[in-house]
């Protein structure tokens, strides 16, 4: 369905997992969107869905915590229904839970964890390659599968970089806190001494860090969130601004 | 009408005039909700309505610009029809075309306009206003006429000066280009000179220079998106992070 008076493709953004990453995922559209005027932008509708259960929660404790997947296949009919023609999620971790999603709905989506692992392959060369992630999406498998199925060989993290990543995440960037950039910076030493080529950061809150910080001049680093922005920019027809 | 699944009231924000603008004001609301994690923060449809006609154009040249009014019509709908409790239109020069969206909808508005006419009264203690803005927004009298009605009195902003905000907002922001802060800042020192207690970023494509530039600690700056993201959070009854 084309909406009228939009320019298609409408973009359908499933936002709010968390807040701040889809902040930083709509900042890296306009940023990245080859477009000299406001009207050369993509039009997007975004569900900034802050109150969507806690999808690390989910993975971990699946009996007691509260469930996201239907509240994402919800949010994937109402963009379908608003006139969107593909739906992105700037979430690594809920992609544990978009097979409902893509069942749910007829227009198709764009996935973060698909076009990251793609770069990441590539840039390895065959090369070992670590995700900074959630407890949730390593539990969950989410990247290690995706990279094999695409050639490529994981490094395990192990758990006591795993704790630091986890409270960057949770106590630093979803809290709105300082982040503890010595901490990263030794997370990711640790990690490329350990045998890493590539490291991914494959959590939305970890791309924010990777925005404030500057990271892209790294090219050791992947970036989830900036592959998803360029595969949406691509996918929506349009060129990524060098 | 509530939104399942969503907590209430759901923020519509009528968005993308410009794109910029919409993603620092959803960058705002992030940053200045009192929350601890992602479920705090506010729920938002946000319709990033990026090819809406030009605002300015439009009221410059009635007979041959294509008219934003009917898109900004349509797109409340949409945001009424999807469950949005109240609406936001985080720009300024489109505030001239409010009349027929209040019309349209049942849900109320929040005025990017009055609550930054309100802020710049109690600031100014009954001294002179002046509002940087498009020629839009000065041509239809946006400003004067909620700053006078409030009981404020405004200091005209000479047409050398809006030619540099002028060129500012449109050759720099807009079109993604680097900021001439030299420009900017003489702006400001030409209309403190001439007698304003108060200057008002009355445009949010200022509003992401007074991000950038960190203008928060000049009192005598009064910024149009942080007056909306304020009363946003407000209206959504939650606190705004000191």
């Amino acid at each position: 369905m084309s909406l009228d008076g939009w320019r298609s493709p409408v973009v359908g953004v499933l936002g709010g997992l968390g807040p701040a990453a889809t902040v930083t995922f709509l900042e890296q559209l306009v940023r990245f969107t080859d477009a000299a005027c406001d009207q050369e932008h993509l039009d997007a509708i975004v569900l900034q869905h802050s109150s969507t259960p806690d999808r690390t929660d989910a993975i971990l404790h699946p009996n007691t915590a509260d469930d996201p997947a239907p509240v994402l296949v919800a949010d994937a009919t109402r963009l379908e229904a608003a006139g969107a023609d593909f739906w992105v999620l700037p979430c690594n971790t809920a992609h544990h839970f978009v097979q409902a999603v893509t069942h749910a709905v007829d227009i198709p989506g764009v996935s973060i964890v698909q076009a990251t692992a793609q770069a990441a392959v590539e840039h390895a060369e065959g090369g070992p390659i670590a995700v900074f992630a959630t407890a949730g999406t390593v539990e969950a498998g989410v990247y290690a599968d995706e990279i094999a199925r695409q050639g490529g060989v994981c490094l395990p993290v192990p758990p006591a970089i795993q704790d630091g990543i986890t409270r960057i995440i949770y106590e630093q960037v979803k809290a709105n806190q300082p982040v503890d950039v010595a901490l990263l910076n030794r997370c990711v030493a640790r990690m490329l001494s350990a045998g890493a080529s590539v490291i991914v950061f494959g959590c939305t809150e970890l791309s924010v860090v990777y925005e404030q910080l500057g990271l892209d001049n790294r090219p050791e680093l992947v970036d989830s969130l900036r592959c998803l922005t360029y595969a949406t920019i691509v996918r929506a027809g349009r060129k990524v601004r060098a």
